[in-house]
């Protein structure tokens, strides 16, 4: 089974968005063992969609087009595949409905652009949205043993992403009933640049690279998500695939020991947040320099509410003294730090403060170079700060912060005694 | 003149690198004035990127094909050349001389794998290296008024934009011996869903639709970053562009009015900050659904440090009560809404306060329904909160709401007298 991606949107080609759908699909086409030789891009022209489907089709068994479906005049994807297949574009009322009742469902009034998208080639039938207002297709392409299929998913990513998801990659399974998978695990890790980290793994490296039917190895530096160490066999069923992983996966843990603070989706938000719900503690934040990116993280976390309370955002200095209590002096300190952990324990009544004051750049302050950061940890039995650098430009050293702010708390939570 | 772009290697397609360099050589020939309508990803596979180079060629009048120019078994871009043109590949001894040289000047032994950079499809010229130890290739494809040309570059992106931007865009430039060039500008307007936008502006697309020279306006929905509206022109000078450019802001902008907030890379927090600046106002932030989100999003801002004191991000109700001052009772309310962004001004001691709460989901609070929002605005006037409905996610919604609070903020301070 091979199946192509086609990407539509000018914006694509004139580099104004860079095609990440592509790669997202090309990803879990691969993790479901089905082929992808070739992914094409083309802008909003509808002799080039047909085009560029066309040879697509032709080249393989199944073609995932991404993009196009929206309710404006530039969106012509259902348009291009109902005159590639040659057949008539129909209205669907049941459809437009549907979307009818997405609008109502959010207080806003029903634009009749919108019932484009209820718009389906003859022989069609929908993926349904269910987060958005366009309905994906799916339609058949011939019929017998040759059969193909073209589905069409929207190019908003997390449209794309759960329609792909759900939709696709299960129809496409079914259709192949190939056997062979390529599953990936992923280990995160923090606490060691990369290139120490791949020092730490190099021999097991080494001993694989010499074995066609082991593992492979990849890294990948992922700033708030830490540095990634992917794993990835191929193997006839997802069971073998899986004892396969299990196996490597104890090796490297034994090798990078607490470095590693997560697998796959754990995020470092999570697993500390499972270290304080253990044992039922609540967290509070004091931010300067990452000026509420950690608690923006922290909230994404599904069930955050049961252990983050919230936190003090202290941009201004004086909001550190005004609101934390800190005593007024150099900010960017070991003593700031300390002070602000403490109150925003205090403030918000909770188990325990996390705190970050430092230099995010792009000048230097209190004649620290950028970069500089305290962290600070208030436990019921004390509180510390510890001193780090971080690299990059703002965006990033503020990032860099906020995962090793909580790799800092993760560590204290592991070394507590029960 | 129009030129396609190919890209090698089995990475992009897996998904475990995005492809960025198309985008960019997109754009490079959009500024160029070179048309690309197709762009393609192929895996380090001879007979693919034989079939994908072909089809490239048979659309085009140009391509620049990427990747798979290193030393290695797995970088066949050469032999694939080679075998599409039907000509033998052979190895250039001066080449092999200059890259011999490159090793000895950084005092690297040279790996006789590397001789294979070295290796020429007959009849085509190298594009000198001048970072990496690669030369690119330059190929011609038929003669005569149809010929063809085929470019080599290598995947490494800084070695790639190097000889793009040094050996290849010239020569198209050259060869199409147009001076066209193709601009761009994006108009970033937020308050009405994407179908309402566009059929606002339905009248003027579709005049410019029977006008092959004027203008084309996409729409692109960009969740946090606002709705995109981009106007595209192809002129013979880029002073020419700019003018057709101002112009049709100018009549976008009479039709969308204060929809509009801002153009390019201007955002609702850099727009929102100017406008305090003006006043010499200070802002103050109260969150509760989004949790530090909009905080976060204004210190990522230049300068914000010169308007934004700080804020609370009270997650828990407690907090809302105990450390903003908000009367217990419901929280998502107007008056919940209206109590925090006071609460924030007082604390903070600012001149604006700005406040959200709501239901971010994945259940419903206060029996009130997921993406239900209160967002308030406390002025040295007076205070007030705005309800809105948002679509989408947990992720969606907490960013729909950043904007929207801004946006508040933007047009409560845009309508006070001077």
């Amino acid at each position: 089974m091979r199946c192509e991606v086609v990407a539509v949107g000018t914006e694509l080609l004139l580099g104004q968005i860079i095609d990440s759908n592509s790669a997202w699909i090309g990803e879990r086409l691969a993790q479901a063992g089905i082929d992808s030789h070739f992914q094409t891009k083309v802008g909003d022209n509808l002799e080039r969609i047909v085009v560029a489907l066309g040879t697509a089709l032709e080249r393989s068994d199944a073609v995932i087009c991404c993009g196009g479906l929206g309710p404006t005049q530039d969106d012509i994807t259902r348009d291009a595949i109902a005159r590639m297949l040659g057949v008539p574009l129909e209205r669907d009322e049941a459809m437009v409905a549907t979307i009818e009742a997405i609008f109502a469902g959010r207080n806003r009034p029903f634009p009749p652009f919108n019932a484009r998208q209820a718009d389906r080639p003859a022989g069609a039938t929908f993926l349904p949205q269910t987060l958005g207002t366009a309905p994906g297709l799916r339609c058949p392409v011939g019929e017998g043993p040759g059969a193909k299929v073209l589905y069409a998913v929207p190019g908003v990513p997390d449209e794309m992403r759960d329609m792909v998801e759900r939709a696709v990659i299960p129809d496409l399974q079914a259709r192949s009933g190939t056997l062979a998978t390529i599953r990936s695990r992923t280990l995160r890790a923090w606490g060691l640049a990369e290139s120490a980290l791949a020092e730490l793994l190099g021999p097991r490296i080494e001993a694989l690279d010499g074995d066609p039917q082991g593992p492979t190895i990849a890294f990948l530096a992922s700033g708030i998500e830490g540095t990634k160490v992917r794993m990835t066999v191929k193997a006839p069923t997802d069971e073998v695939a899986v004892v396969a992983l299990d196996a490597e996966e104890h090796l490297l843990r034994g090798i990078l020991g607490d470095l590693v603070f997560g697998v796959d989706d754990q995020t470092m938000e999570s697993v500390v947040g499972d270290l304080l719900r253990q044992r039922r503690w609540t967290l509070a934040l004091a931010e300067s320099m990452t000026g509420g990116l950690v608690s923006s993280r922290i909230v994404d976390t599904p069930e955050a509410s049961s252990w983050f309370k919230g936190g003090v955002v202290a941009y201004a200095s004086e909001v550190k003294f005004g609101v934390l209590g800190v005593q007024p002096g150099p900010v960017v300190s070991e003593e700031c730090a300390v002070q602000m952990a403490e109150g925003a324990r205090r403030l918000l009544d909770t188990d325990v403060g996390l705190s970050v004051t430092g230099v995010a750049g792009p000048d230097r302050q209190e004649n620290q170079p950028v970069g500089t950061a305290w962290l600070g940890v208030a436990l019921p039995s004390g509180a510390e700060a510890v001193h780090v650098r971080l690299p990059g430009n703002r965006l990033r050293i503020r990032q860099l912060a906020t995962i090793s702010l909580l790799d800092l708390l993760r560590r204290r939570l592991l070394a507590l005694e029960v």
